[in-house]
């Protein structure tokens, strides 16, 4: 794409609230654009990343044979009711239909997702089963802050699993902690703490969190410096500098997190609410034990923003980029420039072209660490028949042939 | 996949209200779940479908330079208030936050969009530009009816172009006439005719409305059995029978429609509410000129079905289909359909394996007109090394050699 004819350009001037840097950065290099308090627009920029994002999460899923579906933001009442959720969910939004109708938008999807699976749910052979989907939550937060990590409409999968005993449900579980790994160091975050949760207003059981570690974060945690150890410090018993309860090895480190994704053992709960039951293999007739597992995957772009930016603008991984080559022309490299523009889309390699003659080199630069698109060519009279090479993350640069150039991906 | 794996299977029971063709083929297919009037669970299959239709709307979109972004569903009171729409919108539907912030569900996104393109259109250097989204719309229907066709909560792309002059924008609209005439027809919607429209709750001005013929629609059309011309018969003065107006060739025919498509010439509508304006060439402040264009992405799919149907199921055109292939093994055939399984999957070509032991080869053959893929492959002990193909639209089926098979694609 040409940045020329790119719809939501780099800017100045945001709105005073954005205080958080992924909050200031997606603004300024037009990823996002803010319509009200936690509630965005996702442009062009913004939207490739995301897509990114979701495939990423889906072909991770469907490995582990998961199903995608897609549900309803739109809850009547009657299932909120039924799953006994209707009162006392402070972040559940409500409306009524001109006809009185009633609905709840799903903050989670458990009241739909429950009495579906019921309809397919007969025998121990029609279990395990997992689906999930991706898609628009809204939650009626009383502070939206920080960006894309907490808003009032925002992007989560959620996925939900049904089991015949709760040793199978942890069994699952455990591959989905697993996959959960997987996924986030596929984005770059390789720095992901787990920590067992309180659970929220789901459950009193067994739950986890991830927690992507960075000085942005707004959870508290305490981990091992050498081990995956990690305990919410909200609900852990250890301190600073103490030796490592799991390990023995390592000293406890007091830091923030990010909590992008987490699992929950949600039991009998909502299969005692929907009444969702199966025959087992001795013909008794037993309800369905329930695991669910939610990722935010608008929350994972601010995370990514929170660790991989520095004063110049964002850093994006190879892997969710919302293209692959920033290739800026300068003067007498246009023709040229267009030349490998047009090689590079050849060989699937997607590139934004900075086109324009109307601003300087330096402008063209600085817009370029901004958008963070990890790899930067530049064509000019200087660099002849080659291209000037950079990664975003590193200063030097080099000039090389444009057949080395393409083999870099 | 496997059927024995898939999520939801067929199903002879629905509910009492499906009684149009879509609603109950898409329900007992597992294509989709009904969670209240008008409102479903797009279930795996049906999933695969929707993905489908949205690329191919993305792609012949993308190719008018087009961009896609994604605005929020929830939009703050004081953007319809701009608009003019916060009253009077009886589909609108309006809810209050814990803190007393009021906001609308976006039935469609002028309110959003308008102040948005503001941003960044400052000169005539900065226009035309067209973006557009592919997302969950949301309204207040008095009567949800004929299944996915008219629904509190669909799919939709709605697109928003800006221009200079009404001449601009009449080039556009020109081109988004015969783009929309493609994406209908690479959907095996090739009967489809445009008419020109009241205007509904937009606009007085110019607007065209694309219906697919079928007896199955809501819109009584007037339309020439040798040419183009149509006329929604509301606002037709011409009757059945008459000579055409256009052509003078054809003769008028009276028949049904379902629209599937819309666009409408904004004009100044929105910004003049917005204020917004651009520098024109000779240095004069002129309003931006708007068109707006919608297509309807679950309704087409439930044309698609009203169209594509015998009394034995859904018959899916192969750009939309959710498999390639529905590959069913009987007894004496399963290692082998095994074999074939893995050799598609290895070419790229998406098979549905009806892979069940525990039931008989008429429920499979049932299930599988029912949901309707368009090529069947029949693997059994009689068909030696060979395999039986079919084609779900004809009642022939040969017996072909798996190299011969996998050629088809």
């Amino acid at each position: 794409m040409k940045y020329s004819h790119l719809f939501a350009k780099t800017k100045k001037s945001i709105p005073s609230d954005a205080t958080a840097v992924n909050h200031q950065l997606l603004l300024k290099a037009g990823f996002i654009d803010q319509l009200a308090a936690g509630i965005f627009t996702w442009m062009p920029l913004g939207l490739r990343v995301l897509r990114n994002v979701e495939s990423i999460v889906r072909e991770e899923l469907n490995a582990i044979g998961a199903q995608e579906v897609m549900m309803p933001a739109l809850i009547p009442k009657g299932n909120w009711e039924e799953g006994g959720r209707w009162n006392g969910i402070d972040i559940l939004f409500k409306m009524k239909s001109q006809t009185d109708k009633e609905y709840g938008l799903g903050f989670s999807h458990e009241e739909v997702v429950t009495p579906l699976a019921k309809q397919y749910i007969h025998s121990y052979k029609d279990l395990p089963v997992s689906i999930y989907q991706i898609q628009t939550k809204f939650r009626d937060e009383l502070r939206a802050k920080s960006g894309v990590l907490r808003g009032r409409e925002f992007g989560m999968k959620d996925m939900y699993s049904f089991h015949v005993s709760l040793d199978d449900l942890h069994e699952y579980y455990d591959k989905v902690i697993q996959t959960y790994f997987a996924i986030f160091s596929r984005m770059g975050l390789t720095k992901v703490k787990m920590t067992e949760a309180s659970g929220g207003s789901f459950t009193k059981k067994h739950s986890h969190e991830f927690n992507v570690l960075t000085p942005a974060g707004e959870v508290d945690l305490a981990y091992c410096d050498n081990c995956s150890f990690a305990e919410n410090s909200e609900l852990s018993t250890h301190i600073e500098g103490e030796s490592c309860p799991s390990c023995k090895k390592g000293t406890l480190v007091v830091g923030k997190g990010i909590e992008v994704g987490n699992i929950f053992d949600l039991g009998t709960r909502f299969s005692d609410s929907f009444k969702v039951t199966f025959t087992d293999v001795d013909g008794t007739i037993k309800p369905v034990v329930m695991g669910c597992y939610g990722i935010g995957t608008t929350r994972i772009i601010g995370s990514v923003v929170e660790l991989f930016h520095d004063d110049k603008g964002m850093i994006w991984p190879e892997s969710i980029t919302p293209f692959h080559v920033h290739l800026i022309t300068l003067p007498g490299g246009v023709e040229k420039g267009e030349k490998i523009y047009k090689e590079l889309q050849s060989k699937g390699i997607e590139v934004l072209w900075d086109d324009r003659n109307d601003v300087s080199a330096g402008v063209k630069f600085a817009d370029g660490d901004l958008i963070g698109i990890p790899w930067r060519f530049v064509v000019s009279s200087k660099t002849g028949d080659q291209v000037e090479v950079k990664k975003r993350s590193v200063t030097e640069s080099k000039v090389i042939s444009i057949e080395d150039a393409i083999k870099l991906f």
